[in-house]
């Protein structure tokens, strides 16, 4: 199939591009020194890229997403790496190492009733989300030990240190989100110190696996903030309309775009705004006519992604493989 | 089936306030003086509601839209409101009465490629957006005849205008707009004039028929603007986490909300951020613990609903119907 077949709008990933990702990280961080974090391209078929490149452990944000790398055969080593209730359907998993993030006695005893064997205590390591505070990681781990559960260890998520731009600065921040992770980790005992991201894999050398997840496909904001990895994915378009006031209209907008970030942006383009399925814009260098395929860069592509049911692997204008976007809803 | 057995995130709607919405729209534009668009809901369960009311035409913004109302037996007269390019798609629709919306030749040449046999000039009348120039419509139209089309008339819509506060002057601009398309009407000839919005559906009585959706789920920004309708959908979450320092985690984010208009709200509840699939908020007024459900105001309705592949109708605590929201994608 050609590039010019696909329906619009349309996630097209450049294989040339994510594969120097995947290559680079997995240079950078080989085998189990990264989990990969599933939630940045919810795709079972991208996942696997990684196992084959020596990544058996993932990093997954939801239920859902455990269950469908368990089902994908996935399964080596699966970290969900946030707090749910909900922890039946998790034991209910037979074919998947699953362990699950706690930090609090209500998630500890949901995952001990819910059939869950093990644990890792999220800690807080600065940002204002989910963990315990360091000092009663400790603890909480005891009371998960006197439910039955094993704890595999800690985890912490410096997400307010991804994007600082100075290195030096970033290198500090993050030596003391850590800092609260390790005093953490000797409280609580088991192997694993898990951390990181794509903002932060190349610095933190603290955490003995990072959750990275964007340096696949790669996002506008994370280039900004120096890490080598390249925009693998866009989003391909039709021009439906031009109007002599000096305007373009693509066909993709708020049901196909992440706008928590802002507008997407397109080359040669200046865009004004984005509604349902519309994307205004004026040229800016470039040349458009109605018909004309484009491609636009999403402001944040975690987001983007669960907006759509596939994306298409292409090399030029042939279009190699399309596969499920599998992990979506909850 | 319960609403505390509901796996959360999920879209809930209140049936008495979209039945009280339903009938409200339904004795103000009664029949076929209503098109409702499928865009603000995305599922046929519901559009069917609207039919058993007497609205027997829709309205659509994409293909999907329309091959979706037409496998679900509702496409008595489907009109895509919108231009594409991609017009086989719809000529292989043989089990519905399908219009495209037209501004180009570029676009008219591909509805009469496709198979398309009716058409409406879609006019521009002041939203940059789709729609050619009021004074070129006539000729657009016979342009479109001489490659063997049917042209049913105009449509354009007013969307700058739907968020205006002031009612004199909120009618004053609709009519501005509306001056153009029945100037367009004119010169095109045919039966529809075809406009509006849920922001305009009470003051625009030159259109013979209203584009409205949003209506029936209803929007807070669309509440702002006065109209009578309800909040009937929000999202059901579950609070996983709780900080001594202050705050709380809910378990949806930006996978699960539509985030264009911003932040979502939750009653007594300060909204912080949102992440990937956290909600952090700080109590405000009410009392919050983990594993407590707790519902969240989207921001922007259309978008929110095109993240979750069903919605809940729901009475109190008793799930009465569950519906794929089966229109999304493209």
């Amino acid at each position: 199939m050609k590039l010019s077949e696909l329906v619009t709008p349309a996630l097209v990933v450049e294989r040339e591009l994510l594969d120097a990702n995947l290559t680079k990280m997995a240079e950078a961080l080989p085998g189990t020194r990264l989990r990969p974090h599933v939630k940045a391209f919810k795709t079972t078929e991208l996942a696997r890229r990684m196992h084959a490149l020596g990544h058996t452990g993932f990093t997954c944000a939801t239920i859902r997403e455990v269950e469908g790398m368990a089902a994908a055969g996935l399964g080596d080593d699966l970290l969900l790496a946030n707090e749910v209730l909900d922890c039946r359907r998790l034991g209910a998993i037979d074919n998947a190492r699953v362990t699950v993030a706690v930090d609090s006695r209500v998630t500890v005893d949901a995952a001990a009733e819910g059939g869950v064997r093990e644990v890792v205590i999220d800690v807080n390591v600065g940002l204002p989300r989910c963990g315990v505070d360091a000092s009663e990681a400790g603890a909480l781990a005891d009371y998960a030990r006197s439910r039955g559960l094993t704890v595999r260890g800690v985890m912490g998520y410096e997400g307010h240190v991804m994007l600082v731009e100075d290195p030096d600065d970033k290198r500090k921040q993050v030596e003391d989100c850590m800092a609260l992770l390790l005093k953490a980790s000797a409280d609580v005992g088991g192997e694993l110190v898990s951390a990181g991201g794509t903002g932060t894999y190349h610095v933190n050398t603290w955490a003995n696996e990072i959750q990275a997840g964007s340096y696949c496909l790669m996002d506008t904001t994370y280039a900004h903030a120096h890490a080598p990895f390249q925009q693998a994915l866009t989003l391909l378009a039709t021009i439906i309309s031009a109007n002599a006031g000096g305007w373009f209209v693509a066909d993709l907008g708020l049901k196909a775009l992440g706008m928590d970030h802002g507008n997407p942006s397109i080359d040669g383009a200046s865009v004004w705004y984005c509604a349902d399925e519309h994307t205004v814009f004026s040229a800016d260098g470039a040349e458009f006519a109605v018909g004309d395929r484009v491609r636009v860069i999403p402001a944040h592509i975690d987001p983007t992604v669960a907006l759509h049911a596939q994306m298409h692997l292409v090399d030029g204008d042939e279009v190699l493989e399309t596969w499920p976007v599998d992990l979506r809803g909850w």
